[in-house]
């Protein structure tokens, strides 16, 4: 059979594979200064946007990536005060962090304020907490804030990025990481979304020689499943300044009243397991 | 854009989704007495297998599922000696099984012979154990099979089936769990794939019910990634006879020379991690 014009569809082209979503009502179209913005209604997903035909985000799955960037690292730290996201436009990722009752004072920085604008419209319980006071949404480059952060300004960096092709590429290399370094406190961390672990392997090594090159003491992959992503199954990856990544704070999770639908302690600590041959690769990485 | 004809498309009707795999040469089909078969040469998965349509498996990521339905369980027994699998007419599940040197005899009950003709012709890595001596291979029924199995003659019933519609819907239901439980010897372990987590939850809840209503002692549920099924998010679920399940024999895992791909000891602990939704709803289930 062939899918008709009611399917929005993703292909993954170094995939070989594709996925698509049947209802394909467009409810969003916008081409910013730097790429195509669409929000489609799906008969099962709910709103499902693209970003230059790239899937990013659906209103039924987000929840898991959403929770996976942003808990793992805050319960890492010992007291998450200052947080930066680069990218991370849809607001679900500052979502989640604003959940944290240590954190002062959260700083997004997306380039493109039109990725902002359609998740308001379309995804407005992500946008739930954008006027918390210790939120602060600014449209800019990423990398050049992260450049001018006062050294030893931030407890947290959150990379919430597209693709490493089109705006997002310059977010994976060790300039940047090297920025992140510099802006971190002693202790500090550095999350990045690193893709899908069985076909974007090469990435992820990248990633994890990245960080190192950048000085970056551990680095350490957890692993999630993102039914809407090529494959269903992503990676985010972890970089500590100047410690191990052995600070998890279990009892605070037990004690929280932080509501998630993915993420709990038990998830927090099976998230880190390396497939076998996930751990055999990456023997060689460092 | 669309999907021309060199595109393998399943569409899952009760998800609104379709995965699709591009390289669409068409390398075996047969209508069975019980189903269609058919085999496609894929650009980036390998070999692909469709049973009336639905994806079985791919050359590329079965390892995830085969392990994943073979060593916890296995390694959940202090000895299994006898096992039998359901389904499994690809052969994949019996080769991970034979891998345990405590295994006496594996018997495969698959309901049709052309599975397994497929399997070896274009997955014959799958079926490279199949000439082992303690493999018994049967083409039959395996409700009738387990109803007059001997009692208290089995350790590990593995039940690899297609989905519950169609040949195998009645390997979901109370009374064939009966069977098994009955074949069971005490402390023995029934495992039977359970679907996607995120979007059969109803079915996972189904086969807990029906497991404890068959007088399983213990039930729960294993997760991992599965890219070509639907959601590309799997799981599996266990069910104990007399015990419960916390007799892992880790130290063996680490002791043991069996090759896996995506299995270790420390995913193994990890698979059983209850995502919250997942563990707010089976909280009603028992």
């Amino acid at each position: 059979m062939n899918l008709d014009e009611n399917w929005v569809i993703e292909v993954c082209e170094e995939g070989g594979s594709a996925f698509a979503l049947r209802g394909s009502q467009k409810v969003f179209e916008q081409q910013s200064a730097y790429q195509k913005i669409e929000v489609f209604e799906t008969d099962t997903y709910g709103k499902l946007m693209l970003i230059d035909g790239y899937t990013m985000l659906s209103s039924r799955d987000n929840f898991i990536y959403h929770e996976m960037l942003s808990h793992p690292v805050l319960y890492s730290h010992p007291a998450p005060r200052r947080v930066a996201i680069i990218g991370g436009g849809d607001c679900g990722t500052l979502h989640e962090v604003l959940k944290h009752r240590t954190v002062e004072r959260v700083t997004q920085i997306d380039i493109d304020e039109v990725v902002t604008q359609a998740a308001r419209l379309h995804f407005p319980e992500l946008c739930a907490s954008n006027t918390d006071p210790r939120a602060e949404l600014l449209f800019a480059d990423g990398i050049r804030w992260m450049e001018q952060a006062p050294p030893g300004s931030l407890d947290i960096v959150i990379v919430d990025s597209t693709d490493p092709i089109g705006p997002g590429e310059v977010l994976f290399t060790p300039a940047f990481y090297s920025a992140c370094y510099r802006a971190l406190d002693e202790g500090g961390l550095v999350v990045q979304q690193s893709e899908s672990p069985l076909i974007h392997l090469p990435i992820v090594e990248r990633i994890h020689r990245s960080l190192h090159g950048a000085s970056f003491h551990t680095t350490q992959t957890l692993f999630f499943p993102q039914p809407v992503y090529p494959t269903g199954w992503w990676s985010a990856t972890i970089g500590t300044k100047g410690i191990g990544l052995n600070g998890f704070r279990e009892a605070d999770v037990a004690a929280s009243d932080i509501e998630t639908r993915y993420y709990n302690a038990e998830v927090h600590r099976a998230a880190f397991a390396q497939p076998e041959f996930f751990r055999q690769a990456s023997e060689t990485w460092v």
